[in-house]
């Protein structure tokens, strides 16, 4: 069989970051486009990686006590109108629905943006009693926004994702359901996807339509944009109010409920290649890579190397996720494939191997050659695959330490960025709208969150001088 | 604190079978309805049932190497209309959409009803040589279509399913791979579900929209019902041809591909609600139960009780879906509780029985008691829930036996069916749409399929007494 054509090069990180990301997500087989325009096809190597990160997730959700349901796509027009912030937020933006075949309908429907309406009034039909609380909810399904701009995995009018939804008896309960599903997702994103995040509260301009309080958690990607990588909202009563969510409590009361909601999406996987990739391709973290270990048979045709290699697969199998390339590619079109598309080690077997009982493992991220004693294999995996975890942890977050900048004027944060590229600027503000606006106006960065680490970088508002209020992280944000 | 209200009686199964049927999808808390018409909120309880389903679906999926791929929910109206016969089905009941935000789309969407036209639109992009054949692929997603009446799980304006697509070299690759996944339905039925199924070929005017032929498996529900579990179809190169899907041979000519697709839904918790049901509420197969063994404590609040109860649990959780009831309603109404939401074995432990060093088991089939002793537990368990899988199976496929009628003519299917109630009917066909038509007129009963185990009943079709071709399946269907 004629072998297929090397993989060509992509464009150079440093050169071209938009146009070296979309060679990626298409030349790792991560997505193909589709005729419909802003929609994405997620091919099998892409849809794994949604797969794996789904997998952990949904056990930190189920460890935590939440339950997973599923709610129609459709929300009828009155439905969305109902509580007055959220539809002023999402009205612009969704998909409507006017035919059922070849008949008008009666009210038309808009596809799901986001799912707090439907679960509002399945809420208003469960939950009477403080005995029927708290009901933690999740789904996994698809949502449509319907952006003018868009891009693969970062913005794209129908994306995957899960959204909590969760009713409680009081506000602190809700508020420590928020709390807590923010530092679930921070820890995700740190132990599986080993990327560092900021945790922060939203300011008032930035909230998600319906909420009292949003908080997020921001990753610095390579080129130092910022990437809202999860929200946690608490919504205090006020969609409680609106579609008359109320429980007799204890004493015999009629009560509100307090109503929270948290969502992470198929972004992430945008975030991962931000946060990691290298002009040789995607760099997948182990916890999610589809394939963990490859193995290359090198003189696959002599004696005894197929079996070798198969024998090591079979020794691994049960732990790691493993395939064999025994194709008849070349050796070099192999490693330049298994590069592109992240696969954290490569373990190589030949003849000479083979007689010296041993094997060969380069790590994707740093390209080290590893002699292994065949003995050794297990634990050698196990701490190639550790370090290599660290590793590209470490390198993120030095990327975001090195472009994190402690400023306090305007014109340093102008200067900063021009000097150095694009980061975080850490600055004080006094709380007014105006100034988040006029940072904005005048540097390019806005305000990514408040972070809940507060530094005092100076008692001032880095805008009008001012008492501040609160150190707050800015950046260009996905 | 106050206890819960009893479990209200449920309709009698044999009085008002449809009556039943819905008592069940609202009181074994599977389902809520929505506002929106036609489509249903998937309870925790309910989905935990399809999530056991797709577990042990994708598995076998996966086992016979197909991958999971994600499409955009829309198809462009131009999309839908390449294949003729296909958009003639599927175009009358589709849900158009016709604005995003404000503005009006240049051209409509459909929300897929099936998604043929996304995957052929894919396969011209990504298939070009023999060596991208064959593509093995499936996904898990919600379809839409317009249905005018609506059941829970039966027919839903929504529903959630996969739908597995294949595109081969061949046409003998692709009829292999239409009747592999037929199988994998069947086993997934029998052994999972079950539930016996009638493996067979639909007659022509019965074929989905688009193949050369389809496949189905049909069960008998309890009220002598026929429900379709599944389907599989061959479509030849048809989609090939409106699509232009092409590759280059080994031999390096221009050849189209040959196509599958096939699918099951959340039907099948229909159709395991109305196989085993009784008229205490659910009786739910092992393998997909959210819960397999409820510990009941009695007298809890003795000493030793919980502990006892947890200590079981601990046993018993790394093997089992296992789930301890502690909270103070009383036995009597956990009992129905857990019978209406067919749990299959409940293991109730009190005072006397950890004195005497045992628990009792009650099975939900057949309410039959076995006293365990407690260094027996996990074998009695395993046990227990292998005999409650036989004997559900048995007595559905009893049922089936039961009301299966070999007919030779008309009257004596009109008969049958008055005498012994609605059924499979297995009858002669010389393979006339005509006297396929006329059956139904007269008898009521549809062809359901041409079961690929045939019996030579008569050599005459039942309706015209010309020589027959097949030995077809008749019943009145979901």
């Amino acid at each position: 069989m004629a072998e297929k054509k090397m993989v060509e090069a992509i464009t150079s990180r440093d050169e071209d970051f938009a146009q070296w990301y979309t060679d990626i997500v298409k030349k790792a087989d991560l997505i193909d486009y589709s005729s419909v325009k802003g929609c994405m096809i997620i091919r099998p190597y892409g849809y794994a990686i949604w797969e794996n990160m789904q997998k952990i997730l949904d056990k930190m959700f189920k460890d935590t006590g939440h339950e997973n349901v599923y709610m129609p796509m459709f929300i009828s027009e009155s439905l969305l109108n109902k509580e007055k912030d959220h539809v002023k937020g999402f009205a612009p933006e969704v998909a409507w629905v006017t035919h059922g075949g070849s008949e008008k309908l009666p009210e038309r429907l808009c596809v799901r943006p986001t799912s707090e309406t439907l679960f509002c009034e399945h809420y208003s039909n469960i939950v009477h009693s403080h005995r029927d609380l708290p009901k933690l909810y999740n789904q996994w399904c698809s949502v449509v926004r319907w952006e003018k701009t868009t891009r693969p995995f970062l913005r794209s009018r129908e994306f995957l994702w899960q959204e909590g939804h969760t009713v409680h008896a009081t506000p602190d309960e809700a508020i420590d359901e928020t709390e807590r599903m923010l530092n679930i997702y921070a820890d995700f994103c740190e132990k599986s996807l080993n990327m560092p995040v900021i945790k922060g509260k939203k300011t008032e301009s930035d909230k998600f339509a319906g909420a009292e309080a949003t908080y997020a958690i921001e990753a610095l990607m390579h080129d130092g944009k910022a990437l809202q990588a999860g929200t946690s909202h608490y919504f205090g009563n006020g969609f409680a109010k609106a579609f008359d969510i109320t429980y007799t409590s204890k004493e015999n009361k009629l009560e509100y409920v307090y109503e929270t909601s948290w969502g992470v999406s198929t972004r992430l996987i945008g975030a991962v290649i931000m946060s990691h990739g290298d002009d040789n391709g995607l760099v997948l973290p182990p916890a999610i890579a589809p394939v963990q270990v490859v193995i290359i048979p090198v003189n696959q045709h002599k004696d005894g190397v197929l079996e070798k290699a198969r024998e090591i697969a079979d020794r691994l199998k049960d732990k790691y996720r493993v395939k064999i390339d025994d194709s008849d590619n070349s050796p070099g079109w192999k490693f330049s494939e298994y590069e592109m598309k992240g696969v954290p080690l490569r373990l190589e077997v030949g003849p000479k191997d083979i007689e010296n009982d041993q094997c060969v493992i380069v790590r994707r991220d740093n390209r080290e050659k590893t002699f292994v004693k065949l003995d050794e294999l297990e634990k050698n995996v196990e701490a190639l695959l550790k370090a290599f975890a660290d590793n590209i942890y470490n390198m993120a977050y030095d990327n975001m330490q090195r472009r994190t900048y402690n400023c306090t004027s305007m014109e340093e944060i102008t200067r900063k960025l021009s000097e150095s590229g694009d980061g975080f600027v850490h600055a004080m503000w006094c709380g007014d709208e105006a100034c988040e606006d006029k940072v904005k106006e005048v540097t390019g960065v806005g305000s990514r969150c408040i972070p809940f680490e507060q530094k005092e970088i100076s008692d001032k508002c880095v805008c009008c001088g001012k008492p501040a209020k609160h150190m707050v992280c800015w950046g260009k944000a996905y």
